[in-house]
């Protein structure tokens, strides 16, 4: 079957973002450096980060509430006005962020586009997602880009039932084996895994889980039209 | 030009939505009422409000950032931890909210659905609005779901063209003459204003806009089929 549509994710597979994330966690810790430790603080942290998924989803402004939730906790209730401010003003300046490109992004996607229909498959608020597809200059050499709230395997069915492509005619390039490989692979379809520096916690899958799956990984985005030449042969 | 699509904006429209927003206000300003008056408060959260929805966009985790930002402000930085904390809270009840849909919005939907096929058009925050689609129970009855940042004339036309629909061959029904009504007459299609009882002052248009302007107006969603019917004559 050949490959009919890539699929990229677009956080740490297109354009960094969790450093973003990393570096405003510094900050946070920082800010609460008087009461407790740095491991204590992001124990927290994400403990919250979790449990608030349910309620918030993904993205900066979930994110920045957990960080007051967690202030408000660690400090007892003393954290001051001021520095819950600050953790308003760290959200304004991630979303403010100039949108950086991993290397080779730029060029890889245009080959792909001159030969793929190409879609985005982004999880996390539309809000920010859509800003940062505008801000990379990428978004006209996608086809179609769809913000989800969750990357499952119904997710991507959807997807390709949308798009009008069978399961095993779509591609997806992605950092994390969790949201971009593993559901499109149960699906059917193919997956290229191009690891990222730095994983949320939240992403990470044990080794034993992939067991049995077989995809492709690629160092650099780079390789990718490579590997998708030697797939749709 | 016969009718090809009939679309529904959702808050408001389909279900309650800007009630919500008032408690929350209310409860917000008497969390605060030993610092200020009722007045002053909404007037100052208003302000940031209108000034975050170019960091954070609409929707309720942007509207509880911005409830933060303005009670640090108002209390001098003298909030207590515990009362942040409540203003989160506060978001927390907001999203587990029970969705309740208007009067007659059920069989009309359903009837319409029998026709036309039928398309979602909401504006805000996805993980919120895909949530309340899920249980407002009305899901499948629309053969897409569109959650846009912004609802202005050029997010229609990249609708229609998505449908394949001409301008004049789509008719969209809402509650807000500013995001429903005026960039949908704008682009050439059809539109059918279903007035809420509150409407967010950001939403309110000026009397002398609507000059030149045609649309029918509804009081109740029941009476789009008959309209719709006449339209499509």
């Amino acid at each position: 079957m050949p490959i009919e549509v890539v699929a990229f994710d677009a956080d740490d597979t297109l354009w960094h973002n969790e450093p973003l994330f990393v570096d405003t966690k510094a900050k946070f810790q920082e800010l609460l450096s008087a009461y407790h430790s740095a491991e204590w603080i992001e124990e927290r942290l994400y403990e919250t980060e979790v449990r608030n998924l349910e309620h918030f989803g993904y993205g900066i402004k979930s994110f920045t509430l957990s960080m007051i939730e967690t202030a408000v906790e660690l400090t007892e209730g003393r954290i001051r006005g001021s520095d819950v401010q600050r953790i308003v003003d760290f959200a304004k300046s991630m979303v403010d962020q100039p949108v950086q490109l991993l290397d080779f992004v730029e060029e890889t996607v245009k080959t792909l586009a001159a030969t793929f229909p190409l879609v985005l498959v982004t999880k996390g608020d539309l809000f920010d997602q859509e800003s940062k597809i505008a801000r990379s200059g990428l978004g006209d050499l996608f086809r179609s880009v769809e913000v989800v709230t969750n990357k499952d395997r119904s997710t991507y069915e959807a997807i390709t039932n949308k798009l009008d492509v069978a399961p095993d005619g779509f591609l997806m390039v992605g950092d994390s084996l969790k949201s971009d490989i593993l559901p499109v692979l149960d699906m059917g379809g193919y997956a290229i895994h191009v690891p990222y520096d730095t994983t949320w916690r939240h992403e990470e899958v044990p080794a034993d889980v992939l067991d049995g799956y077989e995809f492709q990984e690629a160092a650099s985005i780079r390789e990718v039209p490579r590997i998708v030449g030697e797939l749709s042969r």
